[in-house]
């Protein structure tokens, strides 16, 4: 049974959008509800882990999963379909991912969910989209789907 | 006759969203016309109070209810429910939330508002919904509908 | 015939909200497109006033303001309707406004304009609502529907 | 063979709005998936090239086109129309543009594409409007439709 859940950052706890002064990336807009997700996942027995491509804003995004106390790591979105497949196999992985290069992953992995907002090319290769938006609670509700595709009563 | 308005910060008066930077949690994005609200609940003889569970951002939630000058308590989502219930008694209390966690204080309240953009769960609980979403005055619509739900006119 | 166009600023060329960190309001969220509706309508003659009420975060509007090279006033919102009756007679004036407080000053102006977000209340005592939200273009949409109003050709 | 693509920096690559604090214009809010629209484009031959008409938040738009490996030029509105047609030839660019000035360009222009929620006048003078919002991905669209309209298969 599958216990690795895998999410993409920039477009599914965050808006994916960024905050550029004259001295380039400064700041990512992270939503509310997402460290409930997490939780819940964790105390299920999931093991929950981050991937990101974004190398100039890494260290605004790794702050972030900090926070939530979980792992995340730097590969380039042309790494990232190996990278997973290497390290899980792809039949054991659960992934959260909202761009265009997510789209053959969510296709291949054993579970793919994307946020409500996200590209139509991952939308459609995801098996469930979630009701809310990257950032405004897309992970909470992409743990609580996962519970219920595994028949994990959440109370 | 309850006239305790509690309500949550984040996602009621502020989008729920926070800006992160590579040193962590920065920001959070408040709403308009709330102020009104508070102002309107207290000239008809309401107390206003409100909780947040984020420890980390905290200290920016302070600003934010120092500003309209109302107290803030930081009580983390598994104790807000006894919390509240210990210091004023359900039957006594308005709630204003929109998380996961508030779904069950927004059920037991004497009167439950949830805003527009509030998590499912907590907007199934709540008996108002309000028509605008948080931090775009989620918080003044809440207040209309009290002063509305006691008979109370507006001018 | 009326050319003085009196605005509020916060919900009208913003989005009414504002970025607190832990000193206090830091930031707020300008729109596009507004510059040109200025430009517009003094062209045509007009003479562009704003208001705010906002004492807190009234050196931010005025950082945009004076960007736009016109006026503000900081009035508070109780005395926003005499302040302007006083100074120019509701009968001179063409007003935009967003809040609570405006739908009273909006019903008495020559003309009332609202943007497509503003409060319940705003938009009821409006003539007219823009199709662009605040912060979104909702001044611009204020300026063209101006010159129609007074049959002037925009090129 | 039209293989020169310019678009306008604010209200497509970004939302169009900008944060002002007490100094002025500090920050705009870049989208996700525009970075691989630009590589899109660029791999399939494609010149791209962005023009901007913000000359206080020229250093800003420069960061982030910078880190796109772009060049922008700042071209007032005004001048806008007959710079790209010296420079370029209307016949042979495809412009992507928002605003109330873009729609003579669009309209001119031997392809025009306006964001979704571009000005009305923009819309309206384009061959094609993205599904998606300016600073979400607005220029990934524009780019997959340019490669559609050449007849070329992205991979």
């Amino acid at each position: 049974m599958s216990k690795i859940v895998i999410s993409d950052v920039d477009g599914v706890l965050n808006t994916g959008q960024f905050l550029y002064n004259e001295c380039g990336k400064q700041f990512k807009i992270f939503g509310p509800h997402d460290g409930d997700g997490v939780k819940i996942l964790k105390k299920h027995g999931f093991n929950v882990e981050f991937v990101s491509a974004d190398h100039r804003g890494f260290k605004i995004t790794k702050a972030r999963i900090d926070d939530m106390k979980c792992n995340v790591e730097l590969v380039s979105e042309g790494d990232r379909y190996d990278f997973i497949n290497n390290k899980y196999g792809f039949s054991n992985v659960i992934y959260i991912g909202d761009g265009l290069h997510d789209a053959k992953i969510l296709k291949d992995a054993y579970f793919g969910i994307a946020p409500a907002d996200a590209r139509i090319e991952a939308r459609l290769a995801a098996q469930y989209i979630t009701e809310s938006k990257a950032g405004n609670g897309a992970f909470l509700d992409a743990a609580l789907i996962i519970l219920k595709h595994f028949g994990v009563k959440y109370e």
